[in-house]
């Protein structure tokens, strides 16, 4: 304790070849985010492939967890796979996913529909789970009449509104998303996930899902249910198929409030990586409450040190 | 004083011919809002106009404070006209104007730009104010390339972003007030208001500015300075204007969060009516902790009472 009386806050150490090794003996299932720490936008981090090959030959499993729902847990296999790198569908965690397990375990009743703003990958995760999906790119081109005596319907049957990132967002959109929210009884509001940028390409980061859920939060005045990290919800899918203790699991991310606390809200280690969103300026900042176990400039660092 | 120690709140009374003939003494201005009270849509409220010649025939001062940016005060003043109703710009209060008079007392620079996610009014306001806008209307048609080394280029001269009501809210609009705020030094965030919903057409609400608001906040992760309703910020230029002690104005709105409250915050006197967006189970809602001095169904209540 200090003289403040609070819990001294444990410093983040540099990943150097000591502690790299200590690291490595003590997980079994390295977690990584994908955004900023793979790659950015359509471009593969220096030296990802060679790392994760490195992993897998000791033995370690892989996974994946994105909080860019714009894809498919299949769409995201079939990117690593055009990047050079070998990933199966199920390695990979997506909020996309996360959003349709997230209707499944809570029984949503398959005659309802789900209105989704957001991309494909939402919608095709919904239909693999059996639900019907209504928007999504679709509706990236509709526009609104505002005149007198033009009634804007909406799907009286729809009973979940999704909202994720969406670059093609648009006022017809907003306007159906609120109008479920607002005149469905009981609709849900689902986020997958509140970032409020990303690395939507390489050079640049552009307004996240946040943005999105922002609006239609402001637009209905409720907050929504937020299924992709930092909540532990995908842990519990995760930890289905990989029947390991989470404190053998290491969290990779660039992100201090998605990635690194849903590492540490599941009792995982976790490691940042300087690689994406995150600059060591903003992770020693004072006023930063989230601190990683580990950090280091990207995950290639692990071929230097191991 | 009630069994918890609060103070007991007052209880609103419904308007009658005793209680509106003393309203009317002892009021010297009445303060109306537009949206959901004057008109819905392009459609006036029935009896209105002949409401506002009895109040002008018994010597009452008029003005309206709108927090509907859309427009200038001269684009509001047309719609009055073309409506049959004579009302003059300098009658006129609204969040557009308050935006540009804010920048003005503020002592914004004039070589600096500002950028408007909102409609044409902003710009004409800001111009009339000496400032050059950016954005708006023009914006609406404009589109991203997501790709590898496009490289979204913003004016690092903008040193304000103003946002408002925008019902061609798109992502080039998202991405470039998020720049201008994340990365321009300074730059200002300024919201007309936050309204969550607002009647763009007769028939319906839709999404409002807070809508467009939220979205830029949660991608910035700031919060703006608000100069419409219930910020009393434009109660400033309405003083300068009308030496009229506030306890001898009235202002009349649909709304409990933005009129009834800017009213109260300025000392008024207050009319809730229910031809807007506040039901009378909203107005009685245990919940509910605004609470106006009057209500009524409409404006026209004053030519049945009077």
């Amino acid at each position: 304790m200090n003289a403040n009386g609070e819990a001294a806050k444990a410093v983040p150490e540099l990943l150097s070849p000591q502690n790299a090794r200590l690291l490595l003996d003590s997980t079994e299932a390295f977690l990584f985010d994908c955004d900023g720490v793979i790659w950015k936008g359509d471009k593969l981090i220096d030296g990802v492939s060679e790392t994760l090959d490195l992993l897998r030959s000791k033995g370690k499993k892989l996974v994946f967890v994105t909080n860019n729902s714009s894809k498919s847990r299949r769409q995201y296999a079939e990117k690593f796979n055009s990047l050079g790198i070998a990933v199966s569908e199920d390695e990979i965690f997506s909020s996309s996913f996360a959003a349709a397990m997230f209707m499944k375990v809570n029984d949503f009743p398959q005659e309802k529909k789900v209105y989704v703003i957001g991309g494909e990958g939402i919608l095709q995760e919904l239909q693999l789970a059996g639900f019907t999906g209504l928007g999504g790119p679709e509706d990236g081109k509709k526009t609104v009449e505002l005149k007198s005596n033009c009634f804007f319907e909406h799907d009286k049957s729809v009973g979940a509104v999704v909202v994720g990132i969406d670059p093609y967002i648009n006022y017809y959109k907003l306007q159906y998303g609120t109008l479920c929210i607002r005149e469905n009884p009981g609709c849900l509001f689902i986020a997958t996930n509140l970032d409020a940028v990303g690395h939507m390409t390489d050079l640049q980061e552009w307004p996240g899902a946040g943005c999105m859920v922002g609006a239609i939060s402001s637009s209905t005045e409720k907050k929504p249910m937020v299924v992709g990290k930092p909540s532990t919800f995908m842990m519990d899918f995760l930890l289905q198929k990989y029947h390991i203790n989470t404190s053998k699991m290491c969290m990779v991310g660039d992100r201090l409030d998605t990635d690194i606390l849903f590492g540490q809200n599941a009792g995982c280690k976790t490691l940042l990586v300087l690689s994406g969103v995150t600059t060591q300026a903003i992770l020693q900042d004072p006023s930063n409450k989230i601190q990683p176990d580990y950090y280091t400039s990207k995950v290639s660092d692990f071929l230097r040190f191991i």
